[in-house]
């Protein structure tokens, strides 16, 4: 997974910070993948690996600055915007979790904690007004990805989302309905490769001056979903 | 259950053709119900029963109709805007619905069918523009509701309720989904007395030339629940 | 504009009805527009020609009747999913809704009057559930329509086809917006002969036995445009 | 208007900075507004007032952090989320965007300009995600305010309180309708002293790597009224 910096200085200041935290960084020369700048590139406790970038190449149309219409196409299928974010599934998400928030300026937004022995079992991380941009959740093996999502504009596409998957025979998760932790949107289904997405809308506008909200390991099915209130085994595997 | 015809002489014209086609009727004097003019009371081979009648009170305030606004008060809660149909249980559906069909000019709008068998397991009727007004699921017991359903504006609406049953720890059943038959949008949830309750939106306008829609017996997931494609134990349950 | 009846020996029935009621009738053979039945011709007062029919050949593809998704193909473009009604203006409009009331079954569902001379200024006629199915609207000239209106599913969907009206530049005439008559959302549109449509989303759901609705000729502006309380010169004007 | 900043010591950070771009700064001791912290205080070109502060308490109830419901009590009235923005009137507008981008890191996320005499007419300022957090509006007198701007959920939302403002007889303003700046969906209204606020739903997600939108003068229209492409007089107003 990638984060875009602001400005090219900003990666030495991140690649500093980064060890200084003990974090082993690798510097990966621009051009190694098309149109993206020189790229920081770190792993985590948990076994993923992040780039960081400061410069990468618009499309060719690239956005409409000029007098710009609500959009140049339509959107289509499920009418994603924009990536949204990551769950990442490993062992040590607090060690990972640590370096987000230490060396990269990242915020912990909600956490579900296990309060009798302590532990975290999920940890929602921003560097945005978002209410999560990246999640680690706990998990008996390292590297794992639970699911991958995209930005939808409302809850209407949310079921638009829904009548696609079910119309076009995609295989369903679970949803539409509500995360208690960020208060998003959301229904998740596997794409034929058998990975888990998630289109996501709404969530709370997070600023960092928010109290951290935190969810008892008892109440992890509210947490997760929010009407169901209840997990469910196949939201349990994650992706390889 | 009860249906209002358009006028108190289509009582008398019903309830010949009820006893036409072989079903006892019982005429019920106005104001036994309070505010309800005479009624005609007949019960389906499915043990439930049903009221016919032409007259009903307003309510002291009543619909404005004098330049009236969206609404006189914002409606509140799930936003119900009024009662939609109701799904009853029972054996011989097929009597039950031939009756609405021969005797009170309904429509069988669709039906959910074991094609091996010939078995109807489920029908729905309509006197209106509505998918259904009333349905009849196969069932081994006589006299059972399966649901009563009210009725929202929107998706959007659907998405409230389900906010509304999470947050005041109301029991849900399943949603929000969508129903393969009706099209309708659709949660279900408990009331304290254990009964199932529906707020619905949408669901196609139905004419009564439209073709009737077919449902096999091993697509019933889809066909309830178009999201999920499978029903699940708690549904299956009927009030008593 | 034309109407469905629901079989052919209703055609005769209103036919009679109509001429009892001083209307001329001319019977169209079948198959002067393809793929339509015998037709039943008649023009009201204010100029306007409508046929009546019992049979309309389905598209090949026709409706999906047997497990039916939700749709074949997405709905495309504004997403409208059927015509819903049409508004007419002319001279005499109490004459044409006479018609429509005494001979064809339809009920007054609400009208715009001028209390002062007791005029009526626009009447709407349902012979459905839908808030207006024809709308006769006063004019100066007869035989002049005034727009024809398409469903839309949703508010939403009434925001979307405003984002394609500007994004490709369509003349907007005024929306989204609400009507007071109807309770509809709504926005106009010209095409680009001039003639002006409506895509419209909602309305009450009508019964025959709501009372009527009446709009003082004073809150013409808010009766026609919820939110604005005001008519602007270019709805006035009608298509040729 | 005021923001807060991260941490207390951000406040001399910023007054520095300010003071560096030759901007006057008062300091204002804790408490003097209560239940804030000590607050840097400084005028912009234009007139108006700003106040920066690092700490203000949270209402007795405050926010719930501990497995949080979807809301503790259900929005009410218009549904207003938070404060969004405000739109503010002068003649050197460019004078007073310098200073939010030199010294207080805002962007200009879009702006307004007369390409011929190379005026700009708006600048659209964000130090957040959001499309907009402040706007400034070329206008021949200096301290005034255009309007007041507060978040709601959806499009939907926008509608709803359109109908509140209706039903309730407030004053409308324009909408709803979309910006084309900001591309956000917007009703405005009058309170009854005569202010011009706004409930605002969407608008994009800003980065601050996006593009600068520009609009054209001869596009103004577009740009404020996405919809109606013209600006209205009463638009036009400012507040006293």
């Amino acid at each position: 997974m990638g984060f875009k910096v602001a400005k090219d200085s900003d990666l030495d200041h991140f690649a500093e910070r980064l060890l200084d935290a003990g974090v082993h960084v690798d510097v990966i020369p621009a051009g190694e993948e098309p149109g993206v700048g020189r790229k920081i590139r770190f792993n985590t406790p948990t076994g993923h690996m992040f780039d960081l970038f400061a410069e990468m190449e618009l499309s060719e149309t690239g956005p409409a600055v000029r007098n710009p219409d609500v959009w140049i196409a339509e959107p289509r299928g499920m009418r994603a915007t924009r990536f949204d974010h990551c769950a990442l599934n490993g062992v040590d998400i607090s060690a990972s979790a640590k370096i987000f928030v230490e060396a990269l300026d990242f915020s912990v937004t909600e956490e579900l904690v296990d309060e009798a022995s302590g532990q975290r079992l999920g940890i929602f991380l921003s560097c945005s007004n978002k209410a999560h941009d990246v999640a680690f959740l706990g998990y008996p093996e390292d590297g794992r990805i639970h699911h991958t999502s995209f930005c939808l504009e409302s809850w209407h596409d949310v079921g638009h989302a829904a009548d696609i998957i079910s119309r076009y025979d995609i295989s369903l998760d679970i949803g539409p309905t509500r995360h208690g932790i960020t208060r998003g949107q959301t229904i998740y289904f596997f794409d034929p490769s058998g990975n888990r997405n998630e289109t996501f809308s709404g969530g709370y506008f997070y600023y960092p001056d928010n109290p951290r909200r935190m969810w008892q390991a008892e109440n992890a099915g509210k947490a997760i979903f929010y009407y169901e209130k209840a997990l469910n085994d196949r939201f349990m595997t994650v992706n390889t």
